[in-house]
């Protein structure tokens, strides 16, 4: 039974990593959720051709598949393994009948202190990539991460970079993940999403609530919407005001959520969607 | 005996916590440091007018007091209290012989998503902060912290948000703290640290390398230079380039570093500074 205030709302995998994938297409049936961002490792372990399959039986849009990218190794025979892993990312990607695969871009290699070196191999990258997921029908989308990540997981840290790389490229190859965990303390990013809706860049709306203290190694401490300081339906608008009227992804790291039902914390997300995002 | 290699080299007090204010004055001398930026709480410990005496009787020259700030509270109680305490921090700054009070601005008050509110409100103190200071010989120097504690210590995330607030003061009243660790991730802060030396508002630069996985808390992992990702040498040519000959603060908040012996951390700071900042 679908329930029109979810109509635009899409589950993130990850959100609910406890669930095996039968037991998320269960869930997402039975709350009226239409929509899901797939990742590829529970993919991978389900099958390719069988998510494909449960999700479609489900009736279930594949919003997007997280993640590829990390693109940023120096090492010849690293970059061709990157490049090959991403190839089967576009893959898995169009198998699973989505057209948006995140990107992550990788962080520093080991002894550099050379961000813009990086930024240009992230760009070297997408320039192979970029044909090979259009002939795919996908669209990569960067995603900005926190800088408090610039070091060891994704060196491209604001939108304007995110953009200032994608620009390089077609619309329809190349765009941008908005998501506000990593952008909400930055002034310029709502210009930058004003940016990246002109040019048709916005390929995924991510949300994520900003909650302190921040955990140990900083990954697994996104807040459950409304729980932090972020301001969704301000966000929301910006993203809107942009002319993006597709999905919008919850995606939360949360140890604590983990460790909760899997069921019972989707269905959680989906009323704080409803009361901190449409109402 | 002072060390020509250390002339521009000043060790703030808090990467030598461990170290009374004595044993700080003596480890200077031994090491041929000869400036210290110090804190409030340790000189209130020791006492202001004391350590003024300490620091002037060994010749050691003060760089900056940390730290005033904590702007964006709004209970209107609250706000004069803070305005009361940093008036206070003028005054230890002016007797302690130094010209620059760093300004930590506060984060969001609870339950408040407003940053861009928040910010106005440290604009409203500095008009109050700033005239109080120059008075005393004092220049205010907004730190912008990095995002990752935009909500729950500093709501200025980049210098050119901090230079945005500064800029609409006069700059012998108010400018901003550069500090690698805060800014080291931003592609826009070089063109900023430009900026502020076209306008003289430059009032430290401070040092602190980028090392993960970060602590729980986000708070104590600055890592000792030359330890993590940053390039100190890029970052000393953009102050130097845009004007800024004045002291280099080390400034490391790192329980690595409190739990050994003080001296030893000291002279092993003095050598890193020489070996990835002036060599």
């Amino acid at each position: 039974m679908s329930n029109p205030q979810l109509a635009r709302f899409s589950i993130n995998q990850m959100t609910v990593k406890q669930l095996s994938m039968p037991e998320l297409v269960d869930a997402c049936r039975e709350l009226g959720v239409g929509n899901v961002g797939l990742w590829r490792e529970p993919v991978q372990t389900y099958g390719v051709e069988e998510t494909a399959k449960l999700v479609r039986d489900a009736g279930l849009t594949v919003t997007t598949l997280c993640r590829g990218g990390f693109f940023t190794a120096i090492d010849p025979d690293e970059r061709a393994a990157a490049l090959a892993d991403n190839r089967r990312a576009v893959d898995e990607a169009a198998t699973l009948g989505t057209d948006t695969l995140v990107l992550v871009s990788g962080g520093l290699p080991a002894g550099s202190k050379d961000l813009r070196a990086a930024r240009e191999r992230i760009a070297d990258a997408l320039a192979e990539l970029g044909p090979y997921a259009e002939e795919h029908g996908v669209r990569l989308a960067i995603e900005p991460l926190h800088p408090m990540y610039a070091s060891d997981r994704c060196v491209v840290s604001t939108l304007a970079q995110a953009l200032d790389l994608a620009e390089r490229f077609p619309a329809h190859q190349v765009g941008v993940t908005v998501d506000t965990y990593h952008i909400w303390w930055d002034d310029n990013a709502p210009a930058q999403i004003a940016r990246a809706g002109a040019g048709n860049r916005i390929h995924t709306f991510q949300l994520a609530d900003w909650t302190t203290p921040l955990p140990e190694g900083v990954l697994n401490g996104r807040g459950q919407i409304g729980d932090g300081a972020i301001d969704m339906r301000e966000w929301k608008a910006y993203v809107e005001a942009a002319g993006y009227t597709g999905a919008i992804e919850v995606e939360l790291f949360n140890e604590e959520l983990w460790a909760r039902d899997g069921r019972e914390v989707l269905a959680e997300t989906a009323e704080r969607f409803v009361a901190h995002v449409i109402q």
